[in-house]
C-alpha cells in the first residue's frame, strides 16, 4: 500500500463498483435463469460472488487494502492501520463505486439504470443475522494470515449467504448500492437503516471478540 | 497454541457455536428456498458447511487448535497433543458452544429458540456411515500437512455430506447441537447414542489406520 | 516459456482446444441432464469451466503462457512480453484450435462435426458485458501474482458466467469456436463481430485501468 | 514414498476403495434426493467426488504415490517411477479395492453388498471420451507442480465429469468397481473392456502429448 492516495481511492471505488456488479448482476441473471427456483438462483448468485470477492481482494489489496466496505475502513482507522484522515475519502469511494456498479448491472442486462428496491428486509433475525455476518467477517480479516485473506473472506461470505437469515450484506455499502436495484439482490430504502445500524454494531462485537480471542493480529497495529 | 486455557476454551466453543449455526442456518435457509427440492437443499447446505469450516479451523486453529469435536480432542489427549487435564473442559466447551450455536440459527431465522428434532437418523446404514465418515476425518487430521488441514477438512466434510447415508455429522458435539434444532439438519435425541457410539468406534478406526500405514504424523506426538 | 516456438504454437492449439472442448461439451450435457432448467444447466457448465480453465493454465502456462485468447496475446505482445513475429501464429493457433476443439466436443457427444450456431447474442447490453468482461480479464491477468493466476483467472471467468449478460466469452477465440457448435454454448456466426469489437475494446479498457492503477505489474515488462 | 510394499499396497487399496464409495455413495445419495433431476444429481455426484479426490491424493500421496488407477500405475513404471516388480500388486490391489469400496458404499445405504449394474455406457461417443479424458488425466499428473497435483487431478476429474460423454471414469479400476452397483454410477460389465481399451490408449496418448511439449517433467523419471 504504497499507492498514492488517489491511487487508493480510484482502487476503493473500482472494486467496491465491480463488488456490486458481480452481486447485483449475477442475482439478475440468477433469477432469470432460475425459472422460479429460489434455492437454485441463491446457490448461483453465491458462487458468483464467492469468485468475484476472492479475485477483487487479490487484484486491489496491494492498491488500497481492498476494504470496499465502510465498517471494515472505520475499524482500521481506529486500529490505525488506516490514516483517520483517510477514512471519510475512502467511505465516499465506497459509496460511489456500490452506486455506479447496480448500474453498470443494470446496463449490461439492458435494464433501466435507475432503480429503487422495493424489497423489505426488516425484522429482528435479519438484524441479528447482519451483526452476526459483520461480527464474523472482522474476526476473519483481523485473524486471517495475510497471504489467505481472500480465499477466507470470499468463502466465509460464501457460507453467511446461507446461514444467516439476511443472506449477509454484511457491508454498509453493499446495503447502499442495492438499494438501487429493485431486482433480487435489491434491499428496500426504509431497510437500510436497520442493516446498517446492525453491521456498526456486529463490527464493534467483532472486535471485541478478537481481543478476548488474544493476539495473533495479523493485521492492522 | 500458547494461548491460555480461558482463551483456547473460548475459542472451543465460540467455534463450534459458530460451526453449528452455520450448518443448522444454512438447513434451515436451504429448505425454505429450496422448493421441496431435497437435493438443491443439501448442495447449498454442503456448500454453505465447507465454506464455513474451512474459514472456522484457519481462525481458531491458532487460538484452540479448533477440534470441534470431542472425538478429536480425545484422540489428542490419548497421543499426547492435548494436556490430558484439558480434555473435560474441552469436551464441555464443545458441548455448550454447539446448543448456542443452534440457539444462534433459530434466532437469526426468528424461529422459536428452544426445538428439540423429531427426526429420526437410526439403521444400521447410517451407523456404518459414521463409523467410515469418523474414521476418514481422524485420518485426514492426522496426516494433512498443518498448513492444509483446513482445506482437506472441509473439503472432506463437503465429499462426506454426500458419500455417507448420514450426511456425516462425524462428531459426538454436533450430534448434540442438533438435536436442538426441529430442522433440516436435526437429529432426534434418541438417535444420538447410536450416532456417538459409532463416530467414536470410528475414531478407534481411523488412528488404527493411521499407525497401519505408518509415519508422515504431522500433527500430534 | 524457454520452449522453442513450435511447441508453444501447440501449447496454445492443444490448450484452447481443449478450453473449448470443455466449454462446449459440459454444455452440450449441462443441457441434455438439466430437464429444460437453464439455472442448473448453466451452474454445471460454470463449474466444469473454472475447474478445467484452472488445470489448463497450469499445465500450459510454462509451455505457452496459456492465454488461449488473441486478445491477452495482442496485450502482451504490445507491452513487449510476446514477440511481435510470434502472435500472428498465436492467433492462428488459438483460432485453429478453437474450431477442433467444438469438433472434439461433437465427436464425444456423438454430434454431428459440422454445425454452425443458430443463437442470436446480440443487444447492447451484451456488447457492454463482453467490454466489462475482458477488461477485468485483463486487469486480473496484468495484476495477479503468477502463482495465483490459474486460480484467479479461473474464479473470475466462474463470477463472469453469471455477473455479465453475455456469459462472458471475453475471448475472440472463444466467440470464434462457439460459433461451430449449434448448442448450449453456441453464438450465431451474425453475432461474432459485434462480440469481437467488444472484446478488444474491453481489452483496451482493462490496459488503461491497470495503468491508472499503478505498478504491481506482475505479468510482462 | 519410503514405505514397505505392504503399506504402499494398503495405500493402494484403502484409498481406492475410498475413491469407490465416494464416487457410487455420493451417486446414490444424489439419485435418492435429486427427485429425478439428473442434472441436479450429477452436480452432487461431481462435488463430492471432487472434494473426495483431492484429500485422498493428498493423504495417500506420501504412502503410495495415490495412483489409485492401474493406467496410472502403467505409465509410472514404464517411465521408471515405479519399480516394475510392483505393478502387479500395485493393480490387484487398485482392483481389489475398488470391488471393497462399492460394498462400503451399499453397506451404508443398506442396500444389498453384491450387485451388478445394468448400465449400458457403449457408444463411439463414450470411447473416445474415455480416450480423452484419460489422456488429459496423464497430461495432467505428468507435468502438475508436485505441490499442486491433488488440487489439479481433482479439478480436472471435476470438468470431465461434464465436458466428456462417458462421465469421465478414466481409470481402469473405477470401471472394474463400478461394474458391482447397480446404481447412478454403474456400468455394466459388457461395456466395461470398451471403456478399459479406451482408457489405455488415452494413457498412450497423454504420454505421447507430454513429450510433444518437452520437458517439465515434474513427476517421474
Amino acid at each position: 500500500m504504497s499507492s498514492t492516495l488517489p491511487r487508493r481511492l480510484l482502487g476503493e471505488a473500482l472494486g467496491t463498483a465491480l463488488l456490486l456488479a458481480v452481486v447485483i448482476g449475477s442475482g439478475i441473471m440468477a433469477e432469470r435463469l432460475s425459472g422460479g427456483h429460489v434455492g437454485v438462483a441463491l446457490l448461483a448468485n453465491t458462487l458468483a460472488t464467492v469468485g468475484g470477492l476472492y479475485v477483487l481482494i487479490e487484484v486491489f489489496g496491494p492498491v488500497s487494502g481492498a476494504h470496499f466496505n465502510p465498517a471494515v475502513s472505520l475499524v482500521m482507522a481506529a486500529r490505525g492501520a488506516l490514516e483517520k484522515s483517510a477514512l471519510p475519502p475512502y467511505i465516499v469511494a465506497q459509496l460511489a463505486g456500490a452506486a455506479c456498479g447496480a448500474w453498470l448491472a443494470h446496463a449490461m442486462f439492458d435494464l433501466p439504470l435507475a432503480q429503487l428496491s422495493t424489497k423489505v428486509r426488516s425484522s429482528p433475525g435479519q438484524w441479528i443475522a447482519e451483526a452476526v455476518a459483520t461480527a464474523g467477517l472482522l474476526l476473519v480479516i483481523l485473524r486471517a494470515p495475510p497471504a489467505r485473506v481472500a480465499a477466507m473472506v470470499a468463502a466465509y461470505i460464501g457460507a453467511a449467504y446461507w446461514f444467516t437469515a439476511s443472506t449477509s450484506f454484511a457491508n454498509p455499502a453493499a446495503a447502499f448500492g442495492r438499494m438501487f436495484s429493485d431486482s433480487f439482490a435489491g434491499i428496500a430504502p426504509a431497510s437500510v437503516p436497520g442493516f446498517v445500524i446492525a453491521q456498526l454494531a456486529g463490527a464493534g462485537l467483532g472486535v471485541a471478540l478478537h481481543r478476548l480471542l488474544g493476539a495473533t493480529d495479523t493485521r492492522g497495529a
